[in-house]
Order: C-alpha cells, then sequence, then structure tokens
C-alpha cells in the first residue's frame, strides 16, 4: 500500500496515536488503513465414502490436489461462501454437515475454515481446476496435497470417520507454502 | 475506495475479466481491490461462576456492556487475539478453554468468533472501557448488551452450562447495530 485509497495521496508506515502496531496512515486525511487476516472457506465433500479433491490449474501449488475453497465475499455467510465455492471449483452441489476444522494460517494471513459435507449429484473441474475426482480413503493422494490445512483437515476428517466422534479441529500453521 | 493504493489512480468499480462480482480495479496498473469479511475475536471469560462483561466507551454502542473482543490481526491467531483484546479491554488474562460461538454478521461483514474462558486474577477497564464487572448468570443485563452476536454468545455460554454439554454453536445475524 502506497497510496491513500480515499484521498489518493501517499501513505505513512506508523504508529496511529493511542494503537500499538503500525498502519498504513494517510498524511493528508488522516484514514487509517487497518490490514486483517481473509477467511478462507471450503469443505470435505463426501459421496459413497469418497472424498471430491481437485487439482488446481491455478498458482499457487497449480498441478496439487485440494478441497474446493476459497475466500469468503462480503454479504454472505461461511457455509454459503463453501458451498459457492464447491459449485465454482467442482461444478459440484453440497449440503453442508458441520464445521470441521478452524486453521489459523498465520503467515498468510489468514483463517481456513473447512465444513463435512455431503456431495449430491455430479461433479467437473471449474475454471481453477484442471481436474476433479473422487477418491477412497486409501487413495488420498497425500505427497501431491496443496496445502498442510487441507492435509490437516482431510486427515481429521478420516480420524473421525474411523473413530464414529465428530469433533471441531483447530491448529496453527506457520511459513508459506511453495509458489 | 476511490483511489488506487498501488498507484494512486482512481479505481472504477466493475467486474474483472473471469470474476462474478464487481470490484475496485484499478484502471492505471490494473490491480483489483478485493474486499472481504475481517474476524472479530473475544471470548467468555469466567471465574466463580461469574462473566466477566465491559461497558464500553466508544462508538458504535457505547455504554452497553459487551464481550471483549476485536479485530484479529495479521500474524496472529484466533486464540492470541481473543486473549490480546481481553488484555487490552479489560485489562484480564485469561485461559482460552474452547471455541464457543462463530457468527456471521453479514451486513457488518465481519465474522465473530468468541471462546469460552477462565478468568485468571484481576480484571479492570482498559481504554476503550468505561467498566468492568463480573455479573452471576441472573444479574446479566441482557437489556444493554451491545450486539446481538455478544447476546447469542452469552445465552448459548450459559445453556451449555446448565446442560454440561459444550457445543460449538453457529448462527448468522443480518442488519447492523443502532450507532
Amino acid at each position: 500500500m502506497n497510496f491513500c485509497s480515499r484521498c489518493g495521496r501517499p501513505v505513512a508506515w506508523e504508529i496511529p496515536a493511542g494503537d500499538t502496531l503500525p498502519r498504513h496512515v494517510c498524511a493528508g486525511c488522516g484514514t487509517v488503513h487497518y490490514q486483517n487476516p481473509k477467511i478462507v472457506v471450503g469443505c470435505v465433500p463426501e459421496q459413497d465414502g469418497r472424498i471430491l479433491l481437485c487439482k488446481r490449474a491455478i498458482a499457487p501449488r497449480a498441478g496439487y490436489w485440494t478441497l474446493p475453497a476459497g475466500f469468503l465475499e462480503n454479504g454472505e455467510s461461511l457455509e454459503a461462501g463453501a458451498i459457492r465455492e464447491t459449485l465454482e471449483e467442482a461444478m459440484a452441489r453440497v449440503e453442508i454437515l458441520r464445521m470441521l476444522a478452524v486453521v489459523d494460517v498465520i503467515d498468510s494471513h489468514q483463517v481456513h475454515v473447512t465444513y463435512a459435507a455431503k456431495l449430491l449429484g455430479s461433479y467437473g473441474a471449474g475454471h481453477e481446476t484442471l481436474d476433479a475426482r473422487l477418491f477412497e480413503a486409501a487413495d488420498v493422494p497425500w505427497a501431491d496435497i496443496a496445502f498442510r490445512s487441507v492435509e490437516f483437515a482431510l486427515r481429521r476428517y478420516l480420524d473421525d470417520r474411523a473413530s464414529g466422534v465428530d469433533r471441531l479441529h483447530t491448529t496453527a500453521i506457520r511459513g508459506l507454502p511453495p509458489p
């Protein structure tokens, strides 16, 4: 951030009066431009015991497998966002069953919220997806999973299924994924 | 948003190529400025069966009672944010026990994440707080609670305590609070 999005003049990086952290502050109009973590919402879509994964068509981690997920939009609920992203990326309708995982992805400035979901009907590759495929638990391509938050949610999902006890799983991840 | 924070030129409000929603797009450098919901983190601090509430010193809802909570910062976990906000607003140290509530506050473009917590030691009024006080469940000032998301989290907390069953509670709220 170099310029004030309100008045167009240059911003400084300084601690505003009464604050404790440096922010982008406009020397002209005084606006403080806060930057905060974004929410990524997605789901684990299951059908007949198999899990729907998407092969990413775009960076970061193009060519690796992921769960359908993306940024929550203003004006939508977390569940609605997970449903929308699954439709966009996997061309699939899902019924949300429960919140499965909440992961602090600290250095990406993101929080990833993943739901357990039931896949309703068909699926396919959306425009950010190279391939969409149903995997048996034994066939999940662990070495080719795109993100650690996705691996965490998938492993906990399978743990819960094996134990028969549904829990909310949380963790924090530091560091950035490869490009 | 009127100007591009990257290059300082005016932005247009239009649907970028390949997107489905209008965004602020810079006609000069092409940067798309996404705007997404922010996360508010807080907790229900309990000590000897009583709950710590804060009387707000600032807008919105100055003079009304709330739980210690505020915006999650880049670089911190949800739990760390809840702990920090409780220290800032209620001058209190807490131990986080579990995630209690996740509320979509749709028209404020916020998601409120509230934890159950144990109040450790003393408390007081931080600089955004007029008063901090411990309340018995029977004495919670329901008519003077600042926000619906706070009322939701408090009521579910007391429900869980009464039933002895800890659950994660979720809901969505529409509309804006009074100023």
